[in-house]
């Protein structure tokens, strides 16, 4: 490496311009910190005649990613043209593949492609970063591959995905139904073109099996995420989980017992008290607990070009100072492939069960709970609204196997007018 | 460097046990993460032959820090003594010039002597690290100076004593005053041998000084450090600052302005719903603002021996993997001596009045306001106790001298039973 340390950049979207911009207003302050100026020799994107708001200048143009990821005069290949497959896969493939170290902001590629990719890297010895690819400008990587690498991971929960969490905060705020919210937030443009990657869980759940990965020494597994969006949560399990206490939020849980690895991008209520639960808006929130630290919790933008531009100039930094650790914090090889686990342990859960305006209607209740072994810590009856009366139940700590148990039963006595719902309970 | 990297570790309380513990206990975990194994070869401590729950076994005894500093079979000296000069200093200076690494946890000895020793660590080529020495499990350095270094910062707040939170959230808990709980954390054995360095402010402003300057690129000057301990926090304050939707926090807060940098540590109001406002118990937490990564919050235990031997543990791995970081981010040449500024910028105040119970008594209190050109946002009188009534008043933000100048003229007028006091409000 020379004294500076040459930059190719795929992808001129909000945070491709976001690193451009950042590299260049910033330039004495990095240099100073990493001692080498960092220069961004050529880039690629769709469209070369866009207006960015920055100036490409002196910035050299490949049509081809690929091309630009094999060029001789860089040292960093950065991916930010997106997507799982495609150009995104193949550059990356071709820059490690030429000896370059490449930085991402990808999740869905890492996801799918991740253990594929640290090998590559790993066999040319070079550095394969995505810190901006895990809850924007927190940098959970680093903090779980370096700072907290002396601990022995238990649990990894956290809210990375700040759309959804916009939609539940705002539901709750103002009342409203998913559907008016969702509308509201897709025409303020907080969706993703498919907006199933965002409230059907999926981009957070790449995010969790990232997590995961390096937390527990695991290969990426995004297939056994359990995953649920958020698209059934209604208004009226927000409020009546406001009322118990709790907040609803679409709670990623990593977690590794006995059985094997259990992963899991689902809504659930957290304590309103609780840091996950006093997340309002778009930020996201990842709370670590480790052997020795215990618990820590970080905070901030989960996305936008500042957030993740910050990441991806932390993780070229970080090169530029000789940097040299592995991608998912330990060598390919000895990352194990766990049993998958359906175990998610026990816990508390919130039920609503809306019944039939019947005598007799809470005896059957009571008897089917009991059946399955789930003892009620508080229950409330609400008073009903037109044939039926919503109850809201919240459990003992106890298995989600005999909570399915249970509801069956309860649907099989045939006094919910409307399915049931359930709901775990988690410390936030 | 060896296929195992060799500990001297000076210094076996609390933290040095934990650190022992926890580098015995997962030795297995730690060698997959840093490929090597982490070995102690000697230790060093006042008393030889105390029980200290652990197995020293097969390590070398030292009576001496400084012959263990110097030992030819040792990469890293971890300094767990503690104290601000003595053999800690003396041990590190040696350990530093004999070409060895140096972890530590010693935020006063960082304070007061951070710049002589970062630059005697980069002279002879080594790193200096202190990760535990600032808020414990959090891992605010690396964070700053690695994850966020794409960042031009702009404030850094934070609640970085643990033992002052506790008090303070204790007092509004239970409604008691200072000085009974106070007793009870003392009874705890929250408290440093000299209560001051935790009450007094020292100990969080230490650390406060270590952060404004990787943050800001300076030099460390704890002495410009605005310090002012919980001594005088009253529970009437914290109840009527609860009432008007605050919390009052012994907040640091370091920022850089164009008359240059400020920092201080002292009792301030944060809203109650801001994540430092929802900060109970004696957990830690930091605000980072910087551009472009927006505002990052860490939360955590900011003491004790998980968390702080979790701190030490990372610096560790992260030299045996052939990190090679500054101690402060950037070589200690181009760290800057800035002004001393005392202007905070402008924020709202809190005032406490207690005023004589007589007519005309506001009138004097307003024009004495208007006249320092000091504007009221908010206004509570509370009924009458034996002879004077309190007045609580919010400003509109403003300078700190507007707010001093006030308080003058509001005591020249005579109406005041008691001395007015006033906390800034910031943002949390």
């Amino acid at each position: 490496m020379e004294d500076s340390l040459r930059i190719g950049l795929a992808g001129l979207g909000t945070v491709g311009t976001g690193v451009l911009r950042n590299l260049s207003e910033h330039r004495s302050l990095l240099k100073e910190r990493c001692g080498k100026e960092i220069r961004v020799v050529a880039v690629s994107a769709r469209s070369r005649h866009k207006d960015r708001g920055i100036d490409l200048g002196s910035i050299e143009w490949e049509d081809d990613p690929v091309s630009l990821a094999s060029r001789d005069d860089i040292d960093i290949f950065v991916e930010l043209i997106g997507g799982e497959n495609g150009p995104a896969k193949t550059s990356i493939q071709a820059a490690l593949g030429a000896g370059r170290h490449v930085v991402t902001a990808n999740k869905a590629l890492l996801a799918h492609h991740g253990h594929l990719l640290a090998e590559l890297a790993e066999s040319h010895g070079v550095c394969l970063r995505f810190e901006a690819a895990v809850a924007g400008g927190i940098p959970i990587i680093k903090v779980l591959t370096e700072a907290l690498a002396g601990n022995r991971f238990t649990r990894i929960a956290g809210v990375m995905n700040g759309t959804c969490n916009y939609i539940l905060t705002r539901m709750e705020a103002a009342g409203l139904a998913y559907d008016e919210v969702f509308a509201e937030a897709e025409s303020l443009g907080y969706l993703e073109a498919d907006p199933n990657l965002d409230v059907g869980g999926i981009d957070a759940g790449h995010k969790l099996s990232i997590l995961s990965a390096i937390a527990f020494g695991t290969r990426i597994d995004f297939d056994s995420v359990t995953l649920e969006g958020i698209q059934r949560v209604s208004i009226a399990d927000i409020e009546y989980a406001a009322e118990l206490g709790y907040r609803v939020k679409l709670l990623g849980l990593a977690q590794m017992n006995d059985e094997g690895l259990q992963q899991s991008m689902q809504p659930c209520l957290v304590p309103a008290s609780s840091p996950l639960g006093q997340l309002e808006g778009a930020d996201n929130m990842v709370v670590v607990t480790g052997e020795p630290v215990g618990q820590i919790v970080l905070r901030g933008a989960g996305a936008g070009e500042g957030p993740t531009a910050s990441a991806v100039v932390g993780d070229i930094i970080d090169i530029a100072r000789g940097g040299s650790g592995l991608a998912l914090g330990r060598p390919c090889a000895t990352l194990s492939t766990p049993a998958i686990s359906a175990d998610t342990g026990i816990s508390a859960f919130y039920l609503r069960l809306d019944l039939v305006d019947q005598p007799g209607v809470m005896a059957k209740v009571a008897s089917a709970l009991a059946g399955a072994g789930v003892s009620i810590d508080r229950m409330r009856q609400k008073s009903h609204r037109n044939l039926s009366a919503p109850v809201l139940i919240v459990s003992h700590p106890v298995a989600s196997s005999a909570i399915d148990q249970a509801l069956i039963a309860i649907s099989d006595t045939g006094v919910c007018t409307d399915p049931p719902v359930a709901l775990r309970i988690e410390s936030g």
